[in-house]
């Protein structure tokens, strides 16, 4: 009987930290719409709120980071909870790393809000979708412990690579054509750069669920 | 006798995956040191060299997270050990994306390497021996659990990011007085964005530290 109760606990504590994953998962998604909406729609007080949310997203870390060591010291769980465990321990990390990044995004939306628009924003808008679902599944496929998401998200990694190739080639052309677009221009192209970082930060989060589901390692290697 | 066996083994396991991080950390610097050399001598057999050799580091990192694993599941450590190790699990995977992106630099150094020099490259060796300095001191704080080396490393960071915008400035003057140059300007600009990351990784590793001495979270206030 009291084998079991300490079993719930020890479930529910888990279930805790998946739970709590998940929610800083979508308060960042919910940042990297937000970020771009700032520079799409040039509204300045929404890229101020999104700087400010950062740290939001900074104290989830800390406090999944406090349940993940809690857990193990008390539980010493093994095998495949260990897995878990210090998965969500990286994890975490990225998350807040792509919050770092549409803080990033937002700064320099704020100071684009600033001057005439340099064109309109057609593919970033995309990348920062195919981002925001690359980081949703990322998480999804660690809550699931779906290996099959986990490889999708990593093959669409490409698809938001080439798009940042694209805008890059774009604002190059842009800027040999009108030379006084280039500080306007460099600004955007940081923004694309962020984006691609963010989409690396999921792949990397796919790849290690990949890793833990399989057992084996294919961060190093072709998908 | 026995629990002085087993204390005994425990600690070798610990101070195995010290010295594998210390080993990772140097082969880390050497490749910052590579990949900037590769670039201002315009070697573009190093470049090649440096490229290849990320996988090595990528080797080390799957290896030194088993280790940690290891320890995690047959040792259940408390306390000091257990932050020790989890924080080990993080540091491997900052020290890997370094690597990363002194792959980055080198292939783009490869790429310059075949156009004519844009300018002789002043500040970005600075930056880059500040960057792996950074690297080095963040480790050694880790390892010697030296909260004001760590401290230090922090602080130094903003050194890399005023370096990093007197680099952006002046390339967008080069760009603005001669648009022939934006190719080449833009992946220069690519080189020192890389380089202030590599700096980021080590403020967080840094910032870790401090948060493993002092039991308490400075990674998200300021120092």
């Amino acid at each position: 009987m009291e084998r079991e109760h300490f079993s719930k606990q020890y479930d529910a504590e888990l279930n805790e930290i998946r739970s709590k994953l998940l929610e800083m998962g979508g308060k960042v998604e919910a940042m990297i719409a937000d970020a771009m909406k700032s520079l799409v729609e040039r509204d300045t007080e929404l890229a101020e709120r999104t700087i400010k949310f950062d740290h939001h997203i900074n104290h989830l870390e800390m406090e999944i980071d406090e349940r993940c060591l809690q857990v193990l010291a008390t539980r010493q769980p093994a095998a495949r909870d260990l897995r878990f465990i210090t998965l969500a321990l990286k994890i975490v990390t990225d998350l807040e790393r792509i919050g770092d990044q549409c803080r990033n995004i937002a700064i320099r939306a704020r100071e684009l809000n600033e001057e005439p628009p340099l064109k309109p924003y057609i593919d970033l808008p995309r990348m920062a979708a195919a981002a925001a679902t690359m980081v949703k599944e990322a998480l999804d496929a660690f809550v699931r412990g779906d290996d099959e998401l986990a490889i999708k998200v990593c093959k669409d990694d490409q698809f938001v690579d080439d798009l940042n190739d694209q805008i890059q080639r774009e604002l190059l052309t842009f800027m040999m054509g009108n030379p006084a677009t280039i500080a306007r221009a460099m600004k955007v192209n940081h923004i694309s750069k962020c984006l691609e970082r963010i989409a690396d930060h999921a792949t990397n989060v796919a790849e290690m669920v990949i890793f833990m589901i399989k057992g084996k390692d294919i961060r190093h290697t072709n998908v």
